[in-house]
């Protein structure tokens, strides 16, 4: 992949928004690979994602091509930020500049049920996830050998109802000493606390194993199978206060028949989450997910 | 088709019960054309069910054979049934007899969406549900043409809060002189008493317009839309006394994003609505639907 | 729907092209609904699609609202137009303006199969289509009642191998005379000519009941059954000069079994075919289409 | 999973064949958990899949009860197949009688691509996958690590175009002294000359990226996205001596739009061809699948 830069905005909608940040762009050179916008015409807002090249040859033409690299080429990201912030104030945007050269930093969080983990470990490894993997923390050793193999650090943190406010202080701090920008809870059993939550607004994704909101809390398998669904499904989404009640990044859903009873249930929803949460880990490293009130928009 | 039997059994588990129903079919010349069997392993039940040819020809082999019909080669429904009957009482069965021969009569229930209508006449039309449709109920006119255009009888009955009982009254009546086998509810928007749901248990099927038990009651897609979720959904299932929790029969999803409205997501729902209500109506029709506690068992 | 013009933009890739047609709209005073890009890295392509409200109120703001109407909020189409013209030219640009309040003519198309016509006539009839019908082509008599029942004109053309070019000239006739802009072959049987095809460019949808590029030609539901594959599928894509080989706009599968005999298969794929010939159709109307070698751009 | 016997069948079609099989297992005592058949009424063939308990606790219903063990409970394989066998040659019957307490033994195949090793292994190592796996062979040293992390002994046979029959004398020489019982190639990506295949009939299964028939032979991602597709797939199937031309197993498919530039096809085809793959291997292990003809009868 070659460097490039993503711009994620969201205002209140006006005309000439797109005018606006494609004009400024344009006069400092982009060449914009992607763009994309959506309004929210019932509450007026606009959102808005832009990535363009930081190189000259960044632009996915010249792959093996014989032309010398203009020296002037490169995008100068600080001269473009002087000029775009004042801007942005002006009319009111919320906005993220990022570039693909500094890596999100990620800490994975799981319980006993290791098939996610495993799942982002791999994809991580063959280079799907753009990200720095600092730290898994989990409440269970059973990880431990697998983290070891990936190379990467592990940290024992167990949680018990009596020392949950004591552990969520020593998570906190392996996440700030390990300068954590995302927490992907990869099947982490334990409920976070609101304190906990509010360190990492939009930045703690985690998947549930129901297709949202039906079947919230424990036990989602044995209710789907209960109630006699007809299909089962998987959901990834941010963490807020509310358990299961974040904004909805990915669903997914498997037919089922009366023939599978819990534990295949079980069986075929693992590869559903799998697949929800490593789309939604991926989309939030690919700058995609902007959040506004418990929805999602996520660019394509 | 060829005309064909199918008997339906469920009943306690127990060994031998495959052995004992195949071979008195067997024992009777039964040539089986499909056979199938569940058991619900935690409730200690057993399901059957099974299809056979009624006449020697039926069995798919002989499209354009030269041989000679046996004349001794139809099987005798009636003789079956008498030596069948004791051994299910002895057994504890509960059974469904039916052939192909005998037309299901069912009632078509609508108020002004048509949607769902419209697809189950045009599949009625060209042969696709093997049933006779004597008569068509609405609250509204809006279906009265298409009811003729398909030659269908169309009764007006209106319904209000204060008729309300009378206007069931009147639906039952028209039920029972169409000998009525199964109301199917069409997006009909009114709901049934309890009353008269006790005259048609497990023969009413109805669409619900969300993925079950996500979104009950009025107005599911306003609700997914303000939840943000990903995926919508529909549900086919036997009315109960309980709105929109009677067992279901089939369900499906569509994709959507942040892009879509309110009214798209009621213009998407629409093909789920006639895809799992038309095979609901095809399986029910097709004697392949048991019912047990709040859950079915659909044989494919 | 509101009023609104759509603007269609493909030509080679280069630096501000999104900065100079938003800044073109933004000087008229358009207030985008939509936009969205893509360009085509490998072979130096930009597409785009934006869409505007063509009066004040066509924004979604103001469904109720009490302020009075600017009279000088009205988009001037003819004098963008204008001046949109001379900066395509010099920028290479292919490109198409329409308005919504122009509805483009359709022609349908079909032979004895009448689920696809049926379907995309009741979606016609409840407003889902934005477009007139001035005509139905058939070489069957089988859909005249349907026509007469939606009131469309119906237009009774044999074709034969003797006649087929005396049929071609009719049929073009036809849609000369109803000033048809786009033809929907709705399971017509016959291959249009090569002629005939070269009057309608990127204008003649068809429906393949494969999910091509397999089983291509006659009977595919037979050489899907024969392969013993697991899904099948159906197709829509504008017509070419080779058969079942122009660019793709939709396909869609459904899961089969060993169960599933031939015309299981059929009756499976009915509902495929609708499906995925009414998007393609939408997606026609709605200008969001564009073609390029032999692929689609389908803006969502 | 309790201890059970499966007995796989397939023989020409004829009356009594459910009755005959099951009423043996009755006299034998056998409890039956499944059974399942199928009709080639084209054909005239007859298939069934049935499982039994092997002792008295397998049959599911007693979790924790107080019931003494039978001592005679057990059933007796041996004493059943004595009799089964020459009812079996008497009706030309081909079967397959296993207990689930004799594991098949598994080699998995790889080069360099290593998504659907990883997800092999890690089924395996959770118990999802029913077998031993007692050799990993590769033309690549890259999986080495990963095999030594899940303490399975790896195998490195170079292949070049000079030593290919050698190397395949080599493979089939560790397969032999390993006993194996079922070939998995896990994106192999050399073709086994028919020489190999006939050792192993029905018992090599291999993925191919792509929605066969569609895109067989190398770089199907590109082959699809140069035709323009709206889905991509991928097969899992049966190694005949025809490339990519055996019995299909499981086929599945994402959606893709024009953006998708051919390395995310291949991307997103990774997860299809996990799927599709290790479905195709439990079902083997599980004794579902039979081959007739060029296809096969999955049962669920």
């Amino acid at each position: 992949m070659s460097d490039s830069a993503v711009l994620l905005i969201d205002c209140p909608d006006r005309k000439g928004l797109v005018a606006r940040v494609s004009g400024l762009l344009y006069e400092h050179g982009a060449n914009i690979l992607h763009a994309d916008q959506h309004q929210d015409h019932e509450l007026g807002l606009f959102f808005m994602r832009v990535e363009w090249a930081l190189d000259e040859h960044g632009n996915g033409h010249g792959a093996g091509g014989t032309e010398t690299r203009s020296v002037a080429g490169d995008f100068d990201l600080e001269a473009f930020k002087a000029v775009f912030a004042p801007m942005a104030a002006e009319l009111g945007m919320r906005w993220r500049l990022t570039s693909r050269t500094q890596m999100p930093r990620v800490a994975l969080f799981c319980s006993q049920y290791l098939h996610c983990m495993a799942d982002l470990l791999h994809r991580y490894r063959t280079g799907e996830l753009a990200c720095e993997i600092p730290v898994i923390v989990s409440n269970h050793r059973a990880v431990e050998r697998l983290a070891g193999f990936y190379g990467i650090p592990f940290e024992f943190v167990e949680v018990t109802a009596a020392t949950k406010s004591d552990a969520e202080g020593r998570q906190l701090q392996v996440l700030a000493e390990k300068k954590i920008d995302l927490v992907v809870l990869a099947r982490y059993m334990q409920i976070l606390s609101p304190g906990f939550v509010a360190h990492y607004p939009a930045q703690i994704i985690n998947v549930h194993h129901s297709f949202l909101p039906a079947f919230t809390g424990a036990r989602p398998y044995h209710a789907a199978h209960a109630r006699g669904v007809k299909l089962i499904g998987a959901t990834s989404h941010y963490v807020t206060d509310l358990l299961d009640d974040g904004p909805i990044i990915e669903q997914d859903v498997a037919r089922i028949s009366h023939r599978d009873q819990v534990e295949d249930l079980v069986a075929r929803g693992r590869d559903l989450e799998r697949i929800v949460l490593s789309r939604a880990v991926r989309w939030h490293l690919d700058q995609r997910i902007l959040c506004y009130g418990n929805k999602t928009v996520v660019f394509d």
